[in-house]
């Protein structure tokens, strides 16, 4: 697939089957993780494939517990909504449901980990939150991601599980050293997966020289 | 470009030309950085494209300071020794020098903003270094990266320059509540440009099910 093709059409897949994934297609699908840069090329990450039915079941317990918590005030004020912009966050929100209740049957759960004592995280001292370690790692899961979407494979990126990674760790038998940032969930779609997708036009996201002043061309 | 190849043949270029880049071909770059997903589709990142000459000149001290001051140790010991290891690191302790001194002359230099405001940032609390902002903004980073790569434009993720925040804020006039993640030159390489890549084979990032447990097939 072209480049621009895959980025151009790389949706949220929150409805997943739960056919199996031939190991030579989700061999492709980490291989791309590995080709992603990182500071020094350190690749400070790992990954996971969990695959258990018995571990499976036990995160989307998890997950359904974060995912409830977290949706629970737009849940609420979109029920008493009734327009388009509350229709849109409806399907948003019915989407993320059938994740939650479905993510134990996906035929690989990909958990990303990753040792900070293998960045140079130069934002650490900064008053404000530290993101630069996510450049050694989340380059790889956008491969990733850009590899599903080639391979016809749905997914989505979601970082809701950190709020337990003490229980993940110990369930996937994580070092204390490393952490978790993504946990990516892989199948095949159940509807049609990726497709056109919505996004800011490029000229409200770029500036010229200073903040605020549009690029010539844009 | 097909998406593999690309992926496979993204290289840390940083002997970069100081020959324009055309419009059309930035505003693929940048369109590529508006097609990444980010939690909630809220994008929470601006691009910063600087081309003023005197702009640059300013951040290119700054980030020759830096570097300086990061490579210091590396280079004392490298010098130090006399092998195939010296050798290779020995070379990447040079292209990182010619960034140094060059990096005033590259047609584009791309700062990555971000508003921690607007992400849900899941593992602000945990007991280790925060990285899931940076899952709504490398991924549209990785985009630019690949896009460039298709376009035959070098380029190399930096962020030593985050060291210089307030001062980069200044001087590209960059709103209180706004950070910088990633410094990226472009321009069309000196040498041969993207090509081979060296990293780890696959089977040493992925385990099965348990940290440790190699996957079957890899």
């Amino acid at each position: 697939m072209e480049l621009y093709e895959a980025m151009s059409t790389l949706r949220a897949v929150r409805r997943l089957r739960s056919d199996l994934i031939p190991d030579e297609v989700l061999e492709r699908v980490l291989q791309a993780a590995a080709w992603a840069p990182s500071g020094g090329n350190v690749q400070p990450f790992r990954i996971l494939a969990v695959k258990s039915a018995e571990k499976l079941n036990i995160i989307q317990k998890w997950y359904r517990e974060e995912w409830d918590r977290y949706i629970k005030p737009q849940r609420q004020q979109e029920s008493a909504e009734n327009n388009d912009t509350a229709a849109s966050a409806n399907k948003i929100i019915k989407a993320g449901d059938y994740l939650a209740n479905h993510l134990a049957e996906v035929p690989v759960l990909l958990v990303f980990c990753f040792n900070p004592g293998r960045m140079a995280i130069t934002d650490a001292e900064l008053d404000r939150p530290s993101v630069v370690g996510g450049g050694s790692v989340y380059t790889a899961v956008q491969n990733v991601m850009l590899a599903c979407r080639q391979e016809g494979l749905g997914c989505v990126l979601t970082t809701l599980l950190c709020y337990q990674e003490q229980a993940i760790k110990q369930l996937l038998e994580i070092p204390e050293a490393w952490g978790t940032c993504a946990h990516i969930p892989i199948g095949y779609p159940v509807l049609r997966g990726h497709g056109p997708i919505s996004r800011r036009p490029v000229a409200k996201l770029v500036f010229e020289n200073s903040w605020g002043q549009p690029m010539g061309k844009l």
